[in-house]
Order: structure tokens, then C-alpha cells, then sequence
């Protein structure tokens, strides 16, 4: 039978990353490719004594159905984490437990989009939510952005030009995927921008915590004094994301809407998982393990830095993130990402091509390169065959110029 | 500042049965209102030693990101349960794993569903599957159905008169509310009819294992021929809620399409949660456990049924239910539902009012009553105490009635 589906499944396209994943299962290939944490820092035997301490204190109610807010120690925390971590003042009501923070990329969608409605987003951004948003059939506008953040006169123009700019999608700290952080200064002369135009900005920060490098800087969250912004995080890159643990936190009017959005998406949140991670919690200190996830990837990222600086030809311009997961390649204009992932997949090694990232397309020349999964051994041999690939994409195709002069 | 909604959130109530829960929690209450399993069932012991098997055996991998598509040996167990159990041929490709079935309700929405298309349903009908579908804003049409199922030759009207109907949503087993089972005869014809006319079935069969009395009926999934039919199960009444562990079971180019949308949605289900369940079946006997559910769930239903034939006044009709959770009650004409909740809330006794499961309103003499969730010495009293309210009602009413003449 020849299904009939919603016209907005014409927009929703495989995720190129989620695809490569299944590549990336095998042991040899080196894969630059996902956003994966390092499992290896995953605190395992840990999670046995949660698991049996869950199961002793709570018993059958960690198996049962639970509210759609979500488990109240949990929410408790978070609130407590970003009062006092990111002096964004939280009460206990205004954090929305969801599954991962992509289900609040997905509910946030859900609340705001009508078909045409605009999502002004940061150029490039995060593929999984222009995935999660297009379900709602919006228009995207990129908004230019450099090494400091959105350009703000340029947000100013389209929020001023636009019509049915519903939502700022943005991501201050590490970005995925450029790794770019935004200042201070950029942030207060945002904030008072969609202040001044009343507008709704999504801050996904899944990455906040995982900074080893140079001083936090607050959260667009922590100078929302009109409640407009919508903050989103996820235990998965500061615990691990198996448990698929996020949270929305937004002003109480506003998370109650997410909540009537949830009980028709899922009801709530895996009781259980939501128990484990307040235990852990309470009985682990996560700052601890923190220290480690941030070491760890320092070094990665440096390791990577120092291949690809050996690696790439002196006209390749790459960021040297102070945090997160994430490294952005601009490579000579004339090689195209999307070629040279099929050389290097032959190669053995695999990333994802930026041009994905922007939802107008171009930028073919980009990559996105993960740091966080691989020993800095495997990056250092990951860039050696990357950059042969560069290499020898940039021989043929001079020879080719010389050719067809 | 006010947030600007999109206009799917006008329709989007808060589900009187999530609310009521909130009351519930009051242990003096009795409450028949919720969907809750027996939590004395769970199998709290079994899952400790499931939990540390699952992270000697999968460790780091059981916490890390994992496929959009689900574990496979959990999907693999399923394709073979519903082959061999419910006679529905399935391949390990055709089932997806969802964060509960109503994830996989959801979902279905977001594949099929444009503003205004029409689904078709029982009459009354599952309220969460209409919250679910609502947020993609179709029209619901309800079809008259008996004790035997959906009446056929209604059905054929409307699919012959009516444009746009993308989907036919149906819960042919002990229905949420009513407790009704489909006969065989009833499936054939409605299966010929829907075949006939080419439209997407949805059988959301949550409660189809926990036949209590007489024999199985093959699902509509069984009569599909041409891979029309999408299942919807979850592990929620045969092992536990908490965990949101469901499926949808379909062709494998549909399924495709689900992955998509759920890539978007939330990317994966908990990845340990799947791992814990696909252990706990290759540990231990799940059959053994769902004996102990359908023996306790029985006792539950025949307490029930005693205490309504002594309770409640001759006028009143109620379903007997072979299995599930459900019993669906009218009461005289002349008793309204909500009043009379109000007033078992003062006796401390709680159940659903029926109207909020017809999409076009009215049947307020109608309750929805759950016995799996109380012990019968508390069924009994809780029937006790929702006969004394009636009665005050019907007394109240002739009374009014007199003096009105």
C-alpha cells in the first residue's frame, strides 16, 4: 500500500550523522564523525551501587508511571545547579524534565511553530535542530555570526524586517558545530535586542559544563529579566546520554505548556533513569567527574590542533575551542567536504561535512570534526589520513586546472 | 512577556486523568482514575540482579548514545513474540522502539497527520491518543461502535463519504476506556473494508497480553496483507510503566519513516532501559510474571463487578471485561459525571469522567473505572462510596424533579 504522509515529512531528510554512526561501528574506522562523550570516563561501577540504591529506597514507584514535570529531586537540583552555577535564578517549577534535551528542542517546536512561522538561528547551527524544528514546517534565516557570536545589528535587521519571527535559536558555549563561544559583551547586546522586540530565544547549552579552558561566562538565562528565554540542558555530556536525560527551564507559565506538549508526546520521562540520576547525585560528587571529562578532552583537542596544524595546508583555518565536543574546519575553497568524506572514508577515517549545518546550503568546503571520542593516538592518525586526502584533492584538482588551462 | 503560541496549543488541554493524579497521590484516596498497573507486581528483586548484569555485560556501551531504531536483541525478542504469539509475521526491521506506545501515538501524528485531515475512531476512544493527535490539529470523527468493535458498515460510510481520512485508530483489545474486545468476525470485516480502502490502521493493543479470561483473538496486524496496519505494544502492563519502553510494529518502509520523525523527536530511547528489559526477558520467565498479573487483575475485576451489581441501581449498565485495566460504566441519563466526581472526591474515592473520551462531547453519564491498581477490599469500598453518591444524586434529582412539578 502507498502511504499518504503529512506534507512535512517532505522536509525531514536522514540525518547524515546518524547515518554515518552505523559506518562508524566498525572497530578500524576512526570516527570524527559523531558527537559522541567518551564512554570510557562513564562512571560504570558507580551506576551499579545507584541502580541497587534506586531500587532498595524507591522500589516498585522507580517502576511505575510518574508525573509529566518529572521526578521533583531531580528538578530540584537543576534548579539549585543553575542558581548557583550559572547565577540563572531557577525555582524547582520552572524545570521541565525531557527526554534528552532533543525532545525540548522538539516540544519547543511543537508550542511555538505554526507552518511559515520564521526561527532566526546562528550561521551555521545545529543540524539536529533545524531536524527536530522542520517537523513544524518553519522558514529558517541564518544569522551571520563570528568568532564572537551573533552579529547583533544583523539580528536587529531581520528582527525588525522579518514577519512571524517566532523563535531565536541559539548556542552560547561551544557551539555544535563550530565550537565557537559567545562573549560577554555579544551576550548583554543581544539580550537587549530581543528584549527591546519581545521575541523568544531558545539558549541550548548542552555543552556549558565541559569548559577546560578560560572563564565561564553567564548564560543569555541568567539577564532574561522578562522571561523570554527558554534554557536547555542535558546530563548527557556531563554524565552520559544513554539515560536520555534533559531538561527545558523557562519561566512557570511557559513550562506549564511544555508539560500539556509532553503528555501527548510521552506522557513523561522514564521514572527510573530520572531516580538513578538524582542518586548519583546524591551519592557521587559530578564535579569530580567533571574534572576528568574536562582533562580528558583538553588533551584530545590539543592533540588535534597540533595534527592539524602539521596536517593542513596553510590556506585551512580551523577553531581552537575552550570547551565541548566540536572543532570547525574551513578548508580551501576548492575542496568539497562531501568528496573528501568519500576519500576518507576509504581511508578509514570519517567527520561530517559542515555544509549540512546551514540550513540556506553552501559552505561545502567546511567540516565538523569531533575530539571527544577518540584517544588523542587515533585523532593524531585521524588527521594524518585526513590530511592526505586534503592533499591529494588539492594536487588533482591543480592538476586539473593545469589541465584545462 | 507574552508568548506568542502556535495555534495547535488552542486545542491542547490538560488531560483530566493527568491532573487527577495529582489527588491520588493522597494515600486515603481511592482511586480507580488512573491507567496504573499493580506496583505490588513489579518485579523490583529481578531487576536488581537485570541491572547489574546489564553493566557487567554492556558497561560503557549500555550509557552511551545508541541507534534511533532501538537495541536489536529488544527488537528482535518482539519480531518473535508477536510472530509466534500473536500469529502477526514480523521481521526485526519492521519494529521500532518508542519512549512508551504513546511516543509511538505521537509520532504517528507527526508522519500522517496535515491540519485538517480526518482520523476515525472508536466512539468512545483512547483520550491520550486524541491528545496525541490533536497537536497536528486533524479533525476526529467518531464511529459508532458496539460490544463487538466498530461497526462496519458505519465505518464503510464514512470512509466512502468523508475526504481527507488519513488514519483509523483503534484499541481492538479490552479498550481504554471501555474495556470492550473486537470479535474475530468484527476484525475480518473491518480488515476488508479497510482494505478496500486503502487507508493507514493504527491498533494500539497495550492491554492484549493481559487476557484474564477466554481465548486470544489474533490482532488486525495478523490480517494485513498489504502492510497497512501499524502496532502499537509497550512493555508497560506486562513488566512496568516506568522504564517507557513501547514499539510500532509495520512495514519496513513505514518504519523508515517513524525513525525519521523520531530522530527528530528525541533521538533515541534510553538505551540501558532497553538493555534492561531485553535482559530481564532472557533472565527471567515473563509469562510466569503475567500469570501473577492476570490472576491478581481478575480478582480485581470480579471484586469490581460484585460490588457495582450491589451499588449501583438497576438503570445503570457497566462492561465486563475479559482482560485489561477497564471497566466502563452508564449511569442514569440523569447523572452527570463531573458533579458526581466532585462529590466522590468529598468521599474520597476518584475515577474519570466519561465525556472526555468521545471527541465530539456529551455522554456526561459515563465514568471510566481502573481496578488494576487497588486491592478488592478497597474496590469494594470505593464502590461503596461511589453507589452512596449516586444515590444521593438520583435522590437530589426527583426530589428537584418533584418540586419542579
Amino acid at each position: 500500500m502507498e502511504s499518504r504522509f503529512a506534507r512535512r515529512m517532505d522536509g525531514l531528510r536522514a540525518s547524515e550523522i546518524r547515518e554515518l554512526l552505523k559506518v562508524t561501528e566498525r572497530p578500524e574506522v576512526i570516527s570524527l564523525a559523531g558527537g559522541l562523550p567518551a564512554a570510557e570516563l562513564f562512571p560504570v561501577e558507580e551506576l551499579k551501587a545507584v541502580a541497587l540504591r534506586v531500587l532498595e529506597e524507591h522500589g516498585r514507584s522507580a517502576m511505575q508511571y510518574s508525573t509529566t514535570e518529572g521526578h521533583l529531586p531531580l528538578r530540584a537540583w537543576i534548579a539549585r545547579r543553575m542558581t548557583e552555577r550559572l547565577g540563572a535564578t531557577t525555582n524547582v517549577d520552572d524545570v521541565l524534565i525531557t527526554s534528552g534535551s532533543q525532545q525540548a528542542i522538539d516540544l519547543t517546536g511543537k508550542l511555538f511553530l505554526d507552518e511559515g512561522d520564521v526561527v532566526l538561528c546562528e550561521s551555521p547551527t545545529y543540524l539536529g535542530a533545524l531536524n527536530a524544528f522542520r517537523a513544524y514546517q518553519p522558514r529558517f534565516m541564518e544569522v551571520p555570526t563570528d568568532d564572537e557570536g551573533m552579529i547583533v545589528s544583523e539580528l536587529e535587521r531581520r528582527l525588525a524586517d522579518v514577519r512571524r519571527v517566532k523563535l531565536v535559536y541559539v548556542v552560547p558555549d561551544f557551539q555544535n558545530p563550530t565550537g565557537r563561544t559567545w562573549s560577554l559583551e555579544r551576550r548583554r547586546r543581544f539580550m537587549e535586542v530581543v528584549r527591546r522586540h519581545g521575541v523568544t530565544v531558545v539558549e541550548d547549552c548542552p555543552y556549558s559544563e565541559v569548559r577546560f579552558e578560560g572563564m565561564p561566562i553567564p548564560p543569555l538565562k541568567s539577564m532574561d529579566a522578562a522571561g523570554q528565554v527558554v534554557f536547555l540542558g542535558t546530563f548527557s555530556k556531563v554524565f552520559c546520554p544513554g539515560f536520555r536525560i534533559g531538561w527545558a527551564a523557562a519561566s512557570r507559565p511557559l513550562v506549564e505548556k511544555y508539560v500539556l506538549a509532553k503528555q501527548g508526546s510521552d506522557l513523561h520521562t522514564s521514572t527510573i533513569s530520572q531516580m538513578e540520576i538524582a542518586t548519583y547525585l546524591s551519592m557521587f560528587d559530578i564535579d569530580a567527574n567533571l574534572r576528568r571529562i574536562r582533562e580528558v578532552y583538553r588533551a584530545r583537542r590539543d592533540a588535534m590542533i597540533r595534527a592539524l596544524e602539521q596536517e593542513l595546508p596553510a590556506s585551512a583555518r580551523f577553531t581552537r575551542p575552550q570547551g565541548g565536543l566540536f572543532l570547525w574546519v574551513e578548508l580551501p575553497p576548492n575542496v568539497n567536504a562531501r568528496e573528501l568524506l568519500q576519500r576518507c572514508l576509504e581511508r578509514g577515517v570519517v567527520f561530517v561535512p559542515g555544509g549540512s549545518f546551514f540550513p540556506d546550503g553552501g559552505h561545502e568546503n567546511t567540516i565538523r570534526l569531533n575530539y571527544s571520542n577518540m584517544p588523542e593516538e587515533r585523532i593524531a592518525e585521524g588527521m594524518r589520513r585526513l590530511g592526505a586526502a586534503v592533499r591529494e584533492m588539492l594536487a588533482q584538482s591543480s592538476a586539473g586546472a593545469r589541465r584545462a588551462v
